[in-house]
Parts: structure tokens; C-alpha cells; sequence
């Protein structure tokens, strides 16, 4: 696994790698499902409030595209009744910590309509 | 301005201003064609060469939208015949900066299908 640092000055202009990471965080919802999970929520009525707008339908997919995609693990706890908790995998938590970044950028630049605010 | 630092212990499970910045950068293409910019391209066809697969008619799309959204500016070269070259702002710039880590975090834990390799 390598730990390559970028250099904006001898970037190429296109990275497959970077391209694929988008089809998956790109994804309507996605980012915010993932950031969610970030902020502590783990359960699938949690996820679903913290996440305004999304039907939980949407919120499924979502949840099973990400597992899918290797950054979300769903784990069954074996209490009764049975509790489904969704957790970052380690790839996850670690782009977590880029989300985490970009919502600092989101703070500091962008500005939200003034119904929003 | 702020300059907000987000501790994960004392996040909030959901923030409209991270939700609207991915309305943004999660348009499909919008990332890579930042990612473009961000490694120099400038002008439409490099960008469009930057970005496979793209048609001319979304990469225009795409920038105007990225225009709007005050990441990209397009600025008109006095030359002859005039040139027309895309830049970051200073918003995207910053962005970019993100969309670095993000890639470096692509290249260490994506893998990409065979046939891509």
C-alpha cells in the first residue's frame, strides 16, 4: 500500500484512482451518509435523521452501496431483539478524515441561501 | 471569515454548509474537472482531454456551474485571436487543496478494476 504524497506542481491532470472515488462519494446522499457515521450515529433511524430530505429507501441503497464499495461495515449485535449498527471501516474512517477537512473548507467558503441560514 | 477546526468527539451529525458543498463538487464530472485545473490544464481542450469519456457539451456545462458556484473563473486573453482560459479562484484553490488529500486517500486505498489497471 503506498502512502504517495501529491504535488500540485507535477500533477497530472486525470487520476483514475481519484476518478473511482467520486463514482462512489459522488453519489447523491453518499457524503453526507458517510459524514453521519463520522459524527457518531450508528443506527439506521439515526442515520436517517441526521440526514434531512433522504427517504429511507434511499438511505438503504446508500447504505449497501458504501458497504459495498468497502467503507461502511454493517454489524449485527446478537442482543434481543437484534441490533443493526453501521460502522466506518478503516477505509472509511480514513477518508473521514479528508470529509472532515472539506467540511472545514465548507465552513469557511461557502455561503448558505438566506432561507437556509 | 472562520476558521473553524471540526473535532470528530463533538460533531454534529449533519451540517448544511458540508451538504451544500457536495451539492457542488458531487455533480458528476465536477470533481475531476477541478482535479484538471487543479493540475494545470486551462484551456477547453486540454481540460476535455484531462477528463475521458466527458462530452464537450457537459464539460461546458460543468464549468459554468463551477463558475457559478464561484470555484472557477473563466477569463477572456486579449490575444488574436482570444484566448479563453479557466483558472481556480481562490475558493477553489483551497477546495483543491482538499481534493489533494482526497486523492492521495483514492490512491492508497482504491482498487481499480483490472481491465483499468
Amino acid at each position: 500500500m503506498s502512502h504517495r504524497k501529491l504535488d500540485i506542481a507535477s500533477l497530472r491532470p486525470y487520476c483514475p484512482y481519484y476518478a473511482a472515488a467520486f463514482d462512489s462519494i459522488g453519489r447523491r446522499w453518499a457524503a453526507t451518509v458517510l459524514r453521519a457515521l463520522l459524527g457518531g450515529a450508528t443506527r439506521f433511524g439515526d442515520i436517517a435523521t441526521a440526514v434531512p430530505g433522504m427517504t429511507d429507501k434511499l438511505l438503504s441503497q446508500r447504505l449497501k452501496d458504501l458497504e459495498a464499495d468497502g467503507l461502511v461495515e454493517r454489524q449485527v449485535q446478537p442482543t434481543t431483539p437484534v441490533r443493526i449498527e453501521y460502522r466506518l471501516t478503516e477505509k472509511g474512517a480514513e477518508l473521514g478524515k479528508v470529509l472532515l477537512a472539506l467540511n472545514e473548507w465548507a465552513l469557511e467558503w461557502i455561503e448558505l441561501p438566506a432561507e437556509a441560514g
